[in-house]
């Protein structure tokens, strides 16, 4: 079974950080300690999103959203990359990220735009088109 | 223009909160100002929630990643019905849900679960079948 | 000095959470250490809230404003209660629960409403009037 | 009543951000929908901010109780100016900050305080004299 | 290796959960999916906490702290029911919630207090001795 | 007693803080007003963090636990470095970081890894050798 997590941890963290030339989490944790670098990105990529309930499209809002108005934002900036290579619209993210205002309110949002942006800029997807 | 949202305004919520008996956040916000009260309104349910960008059952997602990270709880009960009004799945609700652990902590992700289970209960979908 | 910080410590405390019925924060810290809790109640109230940097209103606005993103209902009972004794107004102290929703969330400024609604109607002030 | 409000959200913000060279917000909303930029803009500074029931001075001290303990460095440095530039002494901008320590924590109270001396230092108010 | 984690993950529950009576995390995200909850479990439990790294009274006192400034009461309580049965006296968890305050503020050092004493009266340890 | 809390603030100011560099707490706060700078420092340092419940390894754990989920990066590089000083090895440090992903989520701990790693290069403390 061991095998088949490692498999898609792997799969699944190719998908999602595809041309990400920042440090990863994971060689942030493996830094520290390899053994447990090791279990949580098995965790995390190969136990959590490597699930079939959710297409990735769907995690990936989900993490834009829950990261935008918890402010972290490296990891915000991550899964935008993410969003995009499982085939989010630019449009759609920023229209995810003005949504989370009411909850999370204002300052919380713009700092989800700037990232946002910023991605955007370095993926010469900006400025957006009408049709986004 | 102004008709216009006020229409799209009563649409949504009715769309989104149909069957949800408590007091709703309009008829608090009017028991303190009724011109505020349909202001607020207007803004987040006419100019928001209606626009077309991203589907219903995605924003719903947006708002039950953003509220249980948030861990507010009144208003992630209020989504959560808002969710299955628009067809959103129970497994994936719960999926969004384990989700955000990753990214607000495993308590906040306890207490989503928490208020998921008891609006599941209240509509007869508890416990969950095999598909979900 | 002491004996004077003891004496504005007593004279504010009594200032703000006059017909406080419920166990106070002072309370509750001398339940499991009577010296920090003398100290700590010293420098909060005799230390921060006596300065007359800023008129007493004006310091339960902050007070108000910051415990409702905060969203921590007990203090914010609190002090809405004390901003009721140093002369707020209903009106005034609403407006200012209101406010927040820009910078923390609908959902932390719906509970600051509930939590002030109840405080109004425990001292007969409640429903508003048109002055407020 | 749209140009009405229209006209007042021009003049809040005009009070307000006097003096602002970089990014504001609006610039930022616009640059990736126009539509939604003036709704959010017309909401929160022509519907909100310029009612009436709370001076200018008492709103901005709102929003610096809340963006501190937030810890919304560029936001809350958008306020402090904005509070200057309505009649805030900057030794009761410096006193609403300590003050948030006791609910906050001192970790935001203190990069409250290095946002405000940045802005003193911009406007040639520091250091602080006796008086403030 | 999988069945040494989940020996593990069995011991060090038993260790911290004794006594616990109500419904504990494993369950809860059980009675939504048997594998994750499995999964999950087995990472937290058996890969984290089971590490010989920190020994238990400083693991929970790790846990004490961050659960006190989050204001997670469930996870807290549970939390300071292990932390005495791996030993940690009553008067160091009180002072560790105590020491909170500097960081997360007053607001949420009571809470975490009210959830102590609470424990401790459960456990029949109420009030304090002197020496704790 | 006022004398004899100066001194132990003195003392374990000195002891905590032993080659920090940068702006102390006190500094910043003493810039604004020093009296009230006094006062938090007597308060914290002399009231809090010296009293002898908590031996200060201990005292380092709660702090540093706080901080990383609270994502106070300032501070909590403070709080590592006073860690160090007082006898916390680094590996334990670490551990507890790792920690407190369960309670605050991945992004919290990957910051407060960043910071860990920053502290232990500028003290010629990297990488970690086996022992740790």
């Amino acid at each position: 079974m061991s095998d088949d997590i490692a498999r898609k941890t792997a799969e699944t963290a190719k998908l999602y950080f595809r041309g990400v030339e920042t440090e990863k989490p994971y060689e942030l944790w493996k830094s520290f300690d390899s053994g447990l670098a090791r279990d949580l990105s098995m965790f995390i990529t190969g136990q959590m999103y490597a699930r079939e309930v959710l297409p990735h499209p769907m995690r990936q809002l989900v993490a834009v959203a829950a990261l935008t108005v918890l402010e972290k934002k490296e990891e915000l900036e991550l899964h935008l990359r993410a969003a995009l290579n499982v085939g989010c619209q630019p449009r759609e993210l920023a229209e995810a990220i003005f949504q989370t205002a009411v909850y999370g309110g204002v300052p919380a949002m713009n700092q989800g735009l700037h990232v946002l942006r910023k991605v955007l800029k370095d993926q010469g997807l900006w400025p957006l088109g009408e049709a986004g």
